[in-house]
């Protein structure tokens, strides 16, 4: 167990918008919860995954919706004290600690600022390792974990406990939900005891993003590129260097999907790149080659500042440094890639690890 | 407290429909699951309301969705088990009794379905007099009783506990839900205690469904017209009387909305009346003269039989005649008109009740 601070919230927040590859929420706004909730209620105590009983109760808390939406309509908390009552009532057992379900500027950030407001510990460790679109698609789910019960809260007061059969009818029952609720509610889902959180979560994840953070950071003070130190760091590749000439994104079903069109600089310079992203970075490609496909992860790096840009901070004429970094291996296996591949997002590809695609040439 | 048998059944189904306004659901199907659950299960006992005990728990039970769906998708009594256990869990309280939220075809019948499956039994009265399209269209919400905690649950084992801050966002929430979960949904909704039933209910609706079915079914057997007894025996009037020429219906937002088209006959020769509806027949009117409007109850029979035809039910060809019934005096409020009046559908009229209309000459 150690306590988490103003500075590691920093750090955390940067970090996590890295993994979160693109998508997860606007890393400001979840640092601000964070960090009001740290002055509001002291320090947040995080513990490790093995520092678990087996029969403790782990409930990860998020936010469900489009990123875009999420900006405009913060938790206040109260909403994940009702959900969490109501999750113990029908679990009839003390929830002992929460844990982000996913790595992602609001979504890592905001287990901390709720379980302060509780009074409850943070996993180090979550259920992806980077961000992803739809509920099922954690490593809780691969382990067999049921995604409920779970419970949807907003801001208003509404609130449903969910019970189904199944984590695909979990995601259409909630994101219908979400739809009808504003665009964006507090999920507590995927309830667990200590054994099945080491038996499915990705370890560390906080750690890691505290690290990227610092990285990042002390790269800039060192007049060091902070490109080159964090892909160092995470064994990722640079992929693509360019500047934003296009970028189209809509919200439909609950979604913000779009495209974003970099045009190359330097040794990219005469080619174009193409992002593609539903919430989440899914797919990059030039016109000859792809780069880096789901699950691995695609993020655009500021290519000065070396910041992580979300899909909703794309801007026309930003320089951006597209990089892709290995998934963890719970992702490349056949169950992995069913749930979170190209072809489940309709990209006509075969999964090709992007170690593979950069060693083929893809990175000119 | 009386015991309630398969002949008894096929009568309520009969009145039920006829009180269901063309909505409510296909009485054939709400009676064979009655009728089967008293095979297996005995007769069901039926409560009158001052025989409950003001702090007696009593739960509603209702199908949600487009009825044409609904058809297809008859609850199998376990769903129920499930969302009353659940609502138990909730409410900390034993459930001591079940009600139709609504009269119509299903909806009266399901509650004495579920009610057999359960052990309980069912309390004459319900929510409505008649059948209507939204849940915060009943007597209870008029009342002040709070529409959730709600259960809604599906045939294939998913089901949500849902909490609002008032009946408008249940009535979003639900509807959403009952569209993913394929259309129709089971409900356990609007808790109460004695003391509530006692003042938000209307009295004595399956025994007056039983009445009307009896009515109907001993005017035939008399070579009565049951058209003429049923209406003198509700204070009702006979609208219109033609052969349906057209009839339109769509199904959209969980709901069936449509227009039926009748020619006159007999003493209408020459004129046409069109029927609006959602779900339920909500306005009657002649290229001249508005006949009928909601909340007053609207309901087709076919003037041969005198039983009462559904709104999917209506079929080109057929020989129908429209009655309208004055509704209870708790929809004739400034909040019951508000509620489901005219405007609150989409029809421009202030609400008249039909015994000014036809004494104005509708009933030409």
């Amino acid at each position: 167990m150690r306590l988490i601070g103003k500075e590691e919230v920093e750090n955390i927040a940067i970090g996590a918008a890295l993994l979160g590859t693109g998508g997860g929420g606007d890393p400001y706004i979840g640092k601000m919860m964070a960090i009001q909730a740290i002055e509001k209620y002291g320090p947040i105590r995080l513990l490790d995954i093995t520092e678990l009983a087996d029969d403790d109760v782990v409930v990860p808390s998020a936010m469900m919706g489009a990123p875009t939406v999420m900006v405009e309509k913060i938790p206040s908390g109260e909403e994940a004290l009702v959900s969490f009552k109501a999750l113990e009532q029908v679990l009839n057992k003390e929830i002992k600690a929460t844990m982000p379900i996913e790595a992602g500027g609001v979504n890592s950030l905001l287990p901390l600022a709720l379980a302060a407001r509780m009074g409850l510990p943070v996993v180090d460790g979550d259920g992806m390792g980077r961000a992803f679109p739809e509920l099922q698609m954690v490593t809780f789910y691969l382990n067999g974990v049921s995604t409920t019960p779970m419970v949807l809260s907003d801001e208003k007061g509404n609130s449903m406990v969910i019970n189904t059969v199944n984590g695909e009818w979990a995601e259409k029952i909630a994101r219908s939900a979400t739809m009808v609720m504003g665009g964006s509610v507090m999920n507590a889902i995927y309830p667990m005891t200590g054994r099945q959180v080491k038996d499915a979560s990705i370890y560390n994840t906080l750690t890691l993003e505290e690290k990227i953070g610092r990285t990042i950071k002390e790269a800039k003070a060192g007049k060091r590129n902070p490109v080159d130190d964090v892909l160092q760091m995470l064994g990722g590749f640079k992929l693509f260097t360019g500047k934003i000439t296009d970028i189209e994104r809509q919200t439909d079903g609950g979604f913000v999907r779009g495209t974003a069109i970099i045009e190359g600089l330097d040794k990219n310079k005469g080619e174009h790149c193409y992002l593609a992203f539903q919430n989440e970075n899914l797919l990059a490609k030039t016109d000859t080659d792809v780069l880096c496909m789901t699950p691995d992860l695609i993020t655009v790096l500021d290519t000065e500042t070396g910041l992580p840009i979300t899909t909703e901070g794309l801007r026309y004429g930003a320089r951006g440094t597209v990089i892709g970094i290995p998934a963890d291996e719970k992702w490349r296996t056949q169950k992995g890639i069913d749930i979170a591949g190209p072809r489940y997002f309709g990209y006509d590809y075969d999964f090709t690890p992007v170690e593979t695609l950069q060693a083929k040439g893809g990175n000119k």
